[in-house]
């Protein structure tokens, strides 16, 4: 199976990181392609970064989803994701929507962890379109600049992150933990030993998503509100995208 | 007082006669200027047109709100709606949202109709995503090709809003109706007299919820999730987007 | 455009504080007629003293409503709203209403804050009652027995205001704010200033919805669960009542 | 024991048919002692007029309380039910609350019937208010003029009852239906044995709750929104209902 | 009337405390007739322990039925309710069901109390699955392990069940309290007075619900998804119940 | 990857089915060890029936899971998933959990089709308690008698199901369907070409999770309410599952 991971962010470094993490987690079964935005944030910070970054993940994805047989979005508020299942032929999977229904499975009330409070209404907001509010016993953010720098697992993260864990377990009660955020990769285990209870990586759950998706072929939408429509006007736009609606 | 409106489709005439309904609504409390974009599809039918508009509305907004009290979204599914609101110093509305909180105010249930099936999930999702849906007996749909011909009123599509909202009114227990769609502007008056319960055209209620939000002068949020982030990179965008988050 | 405004508590020097307030928000697009209950509790402060109150809500409503484009309930708890607009032939608006569907446009969670505890739970079933629960972060009260004395604005008031809007953006993460009750008018600007998001006043908010629905001149009901019925009848009620049934 | 019963109508026949059906559910392990509205609707069929009604209701309830056990109230949408909670001492049960709670302890899904589609959403609305909705199945109603004679049974009642039950059983899933409505007292037996499922007659539940909660002798809040404020001001009201808030 | 209780935890001092407390209930109504599980967890603590309770409590269930007016469960969380109400000809009532409905009539926000912080989500599931978590303002739970020990009242566990309400009170808006777990009987009265709002035991509670639809004798359903079915195939199950299906 | 499937019914020929239509979708990457109930219902058609079979689901489980790598319950209604999600010390995937999981990652509203209307309600529930009822269009049902044959495709079943996927995208608006019941297996790819959605198997979708979870190795819990309790006391139950509790 070969699986495309697209990040609507221009940061080559994050996008190599969710690879590694999500080949890793598929092992042998799958290959994982990773593409980088080449316009747009650096970092998706805010909603209207994330609806700038829309434009660039439509266009990587209608140029490249030719010979993939999923595609995973390398971000973690699954820009675009609805629409790109209506645009393409191939099933898409988003980071926090995999993570959530991945961990869904695995006990009764989610707890959810991410870095920076301004993004918890964001995610909020993303799981209430998904219809798993009722799911999630809350989502907290930790606050440790340090955790941005892409490197080796660092203590002071890992502290945070165990700390705020143990909130969501001891006093919201949550069954299960997300880890929220590319930049969190790495540190499931440590945390999981330490708060005893299973901990779900985003970027690994979607590429798992992506490879159950990919094995069951589910065919294309030709019906109702999720196929695509034929015979549009557009002027002005990427030709790979115009080229999906004639 | 001076109102925005902009249409992310690229058809001239939508937009004309979006703003003329809007300037009927406002009288002389306030000017409407309305823009078209310049690329993008024709007419918006679908999830993914509606994330390919999405550039051209951010563009839009950003390049014009200077020198206006308030921004109209002149499209029925509210493109780029709290993007919108996090990215600009003005006050933004959108149709489909102003139609529904206006007629919530006019009795319990509201019954929405709308020009072809395909967009009814489409509407029920932006609908949930304002935490509305109780509000909102059924969204129905007529179907009737003419109504998209932009001319004067039609008496086949008056014949068929006018039994749509009968059933709206006798099977679902509408206590009031929304015609959402620009093309259905016109008519609410005649179905209102039809079924006997009040009509709330969007174009009006957004052009009149605009006025209050201007006249309210509303602060722009600098705490919160609606805060626009500062000291953001950005690479290959339009500068005049960019400009806001320096 | 002249605007009706009720009040049915008795303490006149209320009414002329969001008299007031309301000509303020509408400036010369319309006159505010105010009236003050003759009879029944000096404030409301609980269920039973709100439903002691509305016979005469009803009465004053049915007296004078000829002559006005809309009636604005001059009271938090939108005393007998539903009721009122199917009874009479003009648009009704609730200060509480129309404060959460304003503060719906400027935002997405809405963080409300009110003077005295016991009415958090009766403000809790009255938004729920709009089906708006889901927009609301938390009801929070200030316990300031001398915000009630009504004279100009009061120091100790404005920091209880601010700090307890804080926790609404900083714990609740609330994007907007609502401060109910007539006696906190006059302190929006302040606390808006102080918290960094958008604060609305009932009273505003209520005026400007007032005049929306007078510029919209909906139709009022004659068909569904809000249209008024006739042929009823009733003994021993007030004869205005009474007259809108025959 | 001894239970108190108001009728806010003024139909003295309606009364005596709800005391006696309350009566039989409880035998002699109590007395239901009936009143009937002086003053207000002959029959409440609207928002308003149940607005109109209160008045009447908190009057009777102030003036009757003392040596009763409990207060059931006789109107099928429970007038006042919360405000009486607070203001008296004694437990308050309203019969469609009653209904519907007894019925949830027969089966999964509640189907409601009443008489006149025209009072269904304000059903409809109750229901939610007691965050009962989801249990309900469907509201739905027949419509049968000859059903307010209030004589012996009828044939055609009776078969449009049946019919009705019918629906709510096979096309909407009910496993146990509530006929609401005083004049609709006296089919239950035979709808059951009809549609093969229990179904609840709510004067016979709210008698029978009025006698649990008497046999449990709740105290009276002193605390939380539904204690009955002191030292209150009022003006020109029922000395009864003002003596309690001394 | 007879009341069938089953206690499906093997502890026979439980049952009969359970029963002593519903007795009293019911007073010379009825007579609750007892029987303990001859197998299985001696108290049941978690999800598992429920799951692996049910065997026995079905047996016992389809053993007795017979001569019994109602069925009241002698366990905290209604191990096999709805399917008990499939399966038998009489009512069947659980204690947490019945205490949730019955402090539903007495007042708004039902707050609840147990002992052990593990069984609050199983509770919380519990309700959600009543339909009842809208009225449940918080579930909290006190650890003192003391109060397993079933004999007088303890003064350490009457301290931490009247802290613990006081927060249901004050903190989380409780209007009334439910006491949820066998060895909690006996202290309703005196933290209802501590805390000035009513308390429901849900032994007493059940038992006069179960008193209320033996008077009431609702008709086993015979349509719908209660009904039982009928000509059913099993090998090696208990007599008494694979007798019910044939 | 060792993947155990327990089927709680005793009929031996649907277990093959189910470990045939399983193994075929996982392929190579696991291999599916099925075991059979020795006692309880042939087929589980009701509540009561399902909790008849729980049981045996519990001693199999506890009996079979040492050496396997998840558990996939062989049954539409997941009878015991989240107690033996407490009890395993394995990962647990249900049918029917598993396949309203997997259909949300393939659009919007999932349509739901199964074989008999009296199954429906107990669907619901489980759909429900799963927090996904936001996501589910409709549930319907086919009555074919003969699709319980378990034999090869059946022309009269195929059009029966393929008439009711029409009404469930053209009347609901879903975007995917599952066809829930062992006996539909071998229908999906003709149901999805007929109606131009994709179409789920819940035993191909369960047994790529039961992959998924295996292949993530989430750590068993041992804080929060899913974690085993340790030295209970037992009598008189199967030694394998007493054995887990020490």
């Amino acid at each position: 199976m070969k699986i495309l991971l697209i990040n609507p962010n221009t940061s080559q470094h994050v996008t190599e990181r969710m690879r590694a993490n999500a080949q890793q987690a598929v092992g042998e079964a799958a290959t994982i392609h990773a593409f980088t935005a080449q316009s747009g944030p650096a970092i998706i910070s805010s909603r209207s970064e994330n609806a700038i970054a829309l434009a660039e993940m439509l266009r990587l994805a209608a140029c490249h989803q030719d010979g993939h047989d999923a595609l995973m979005l390398g971000v973690s508020i699954d820009t675009g994701l609805q629409a790109l299942r209506e645009m393409l032929d191939i099933p898409v999977v988003g980071m926090a929507e995999a993570a959530l229904l991945t961990a869904s499975m695995l006990g009764g009330k989610i707890g959810c962890l991410t870095l920076g409070a301004a993004m918890v209404p964001v995610y909020e907001e993303l799981t209430a379109s998904y219809g798993l509010s009722s799911r999630v016993s809350k989502w907290r953010a930790i606050e440790v600049p340090s955790a941005f720098k892409v490197t080796d697992a660092d203590p002071v993260v890992e502290r945070a992150l165990i700390e705020a864990s143990k909130q969501l377990v001891q006093q919201d009660g949550s069954d299960v933990i997300i880890l929220c955020g590319a930049v969190l990769a790495g540190y499931a285990r440590q945390v999981s030993t330490a708060v005893g209870v299973p901990v779900v990586d985003p970027a690994q759950a979607a590429a798992l998503q992506a490879l159950t998706l990919a094995r069951m072929r589910p065919a294309k939408q030709v019906s109702g509100s999720f196929a695509r429509p034929k015979g549009r006007l557009f002027s002005g736009i990427d030709p790979d995208i115009a080229a999906l609606y004639k």
